[in-house]
C-alpha cells in the first residue's frame, strides 16, 4: 500500500494535543484520521507522527504518515483532506514517502520556537500564539541561560513526570534567544526533545532573565538531574513545532 | 471633570463592533464602559471614540475618551482598566486630555491595514487576523488599483448603505499595497473613511488582482457613484485599526 507522509500546520488552542487520546479531548491525530476515514470510504488509517505535541501547543511543520489502500496524487491528496479537515489543521504538503519512512523514527532533528511577549500590556492580537511575563527579562542572562542548554546532555531536570522514554540524554544543537521589540523569540533544535522540555527550558530562561536563579544556579539544577528543582514550564501557548528534519531521500514535502 | 484619552488595543473577533448596539452583541464600547462603571463606583461613564469598527475589525490604536469624577493618575487607570477588562481588549495608553479634545471630532486622520492571505493553503496562525484568497492576486494590477483610490475624490461607490454621513467625499492620502511572502498588505489613511470604505476598497484590488475587474472599470464604477456596481467588501477579520493622528497638544497616549 502507498505510504504518504503529509506536514500540517495547526492552532494547537482548541486541542488536547496531537496524539489520541483515551480519555475525553479532541486531538490533531483524531481529526486527520476522521478526515482519513471519510477520505478512504470507511476504512480506518492509522496516522503516525513526528511528536505528539501537548494540549495548546502549535504546529507549522508537523510530519504524519500513514497508508492508503490506493495511490492518489498528492496534491489531490492535500486538497482532499484540507476539505475535511477543520479549518484549523491545514495540510501545508503532502508526497509520497518511501518504505520505511516513520515520521518520528527516521527523524534527524526538530526545531521549536516559543514566543514570549514581556511588559506591561499583551496585545490581544499576541495572546494565541505567545507566553506573556508581566517583568522585562535581562537579555544578557536570558541568552547565558540558553547556553547552558547546548550539546549533549542529560535534561532529566526537564522532563515532565508524564515522560516514558527510557533516556532523558538528548543533543541540542542550537539554543538561540533573540529580543524583538517587547518579545522573546527563542528558537532550539535538537536531535529529540523529552516532553514538556521546551516549556522548561524557557521555563528557565524566564526565571534567569527575571533574575530568579541565576545562571549557575540553573547550571546546578540541570546537572542535579532532578525536575523538583528545575522553574515551572511555560505556558503551552507561546510554543510551535516549526520543522522537522529527516536525511535526504525521506520524500519530500 | 477631567477628560481622559486611551488607546485601545483588541482582538474584535468576538465582538458586534466597537459601538454599543441596541440589539444584542457585545461591543467593546459596552466593555469599556462596564469596567468604567466598575471603576467610578457605579456611576455610568459615557464613551466616545474615533471610529466605530464593524463587527469582527480589530484594533490596535483605537482611540477613545471620557471624564471621571475624579483625577486619576493616567498609569493607575490603565493598570486599573486593564484589571477589569476582558483580556481581548487592552489599554495600551492612557493620558489626560485638554479641554474640549473628542476622539472622533478632533482626528486628523486614520490609518487602517488590511492583511490578505492569497494561495492554496491558509495558515491556521492567520485565520484570526487576515482575509483569505485561494487565487494568486497580480501585483501590478494591485497597485494600480490602489491609486485609483488617492487624493480628494466621492466614495459613494464604496460605502455601506448603513451610512448615515452627510457627505461622501473624503482625501485618501495613502494608499499602499504590498506583498510580503503570499500575504498583500495594504495600508490606507484619509482624513476620514465611510461605513464599510476599507473592506470595500479591498474588494477592489481583489476584484483587479485576479483579472474579475480591469483597472478601468474600477475606475468608472468609482466614478458612478453608485455602490451596486462595485465589488463586494473583503471579510471584516483581515482589517485593523491601526492609528488615528491628532493635532499636536491634544494629549499624548
Amino acid at each position: 500500500m502507498p505510504l504518504y507522509r503529509v506536514t500540517l500546520a495547526y492552532d494547537g488552542t482548541g486541542f488536547a494535543g496531537f496524539q489520541l487520546q483515551k480519555t475525553s479531548g479532541r486531538t490533531v491525530q483524531g481529526a486527520l484520521e476522521a478526515a482519513l476515514l471519510r477520505l478512504s470510504g470507511g476504512v480506518r488509517v492509522a496516522v503516525a507522527a513526528a511528536g505528539r505535541t501537548d494540549a495548546g501547543v502549535h504546529a507549522l511543520g508537523q510530519v504524519a504518515a500513514f497508508e492508503l489502500s490506493r495511490e492518489l496524487p498528492a496534491g489531490a491528496l492535500q486538497r482532499a483532506l484540507n476539505g475535511l479537515l477543520p479549518d484549523s489543521v491545514r495540510v501545508v504538503a503532502a508526497a509520497l514517502a518511501p518504505a520505511g519512512f516513520h515520521p518520528r523514527k527516521s527523524a534527524v532533528s526538530k526545531l521549536y520556537r516559543y514566543e514570549l511577549d514581556c511588559g506591561a500590556v499583551q496585545l490581544p492580537q499576541r495572546r494565541r500564539f505567545a507566553g506573556y511575563c508581566a517583568s522585562a527579562l535581562d537579555p544578557q542572562a536570558v541568552r547565558a541561560a540558553a547556553a547552558l542548554y547546548l550539546g549533549r546532555r542529560d535534561f532529566a531536570s526537564l522532563a515532565s513526570s508524564g515522560s516514558s522514554t527510557t533516556t532523558t540524554v538528548r543533543t541540542v544543537t542550537r539554543s538561540e534567544a533573540a529580543f524583538e521589540g517587547g518579545t522573546l523569540v527563542y528558537e532550539t533544535e535538537a536531535d529529540g526533545f523529552l516532553r514538556k522540555m521546551v516549556r522548561s527550558m524557557v521555563g528557565g530562561l524566564i526565571a534567569a532573565g527575571r533574575g530568579a536563579r541565576s545562571v549557575d544556579e540553573l547550571a546546578r539544577a540541570l546537572e542535579a538531574r532532578d525536575r523538583r528543582g528545575w522553574p515551572a514550564p511555560a505556558p503551552a501557548c507561546g510554543l510551535t513545532l516549526v520543522r522537522v528534519d529527516y536525511p535526504p531521500d525521506s520524500g519530500r514535502s
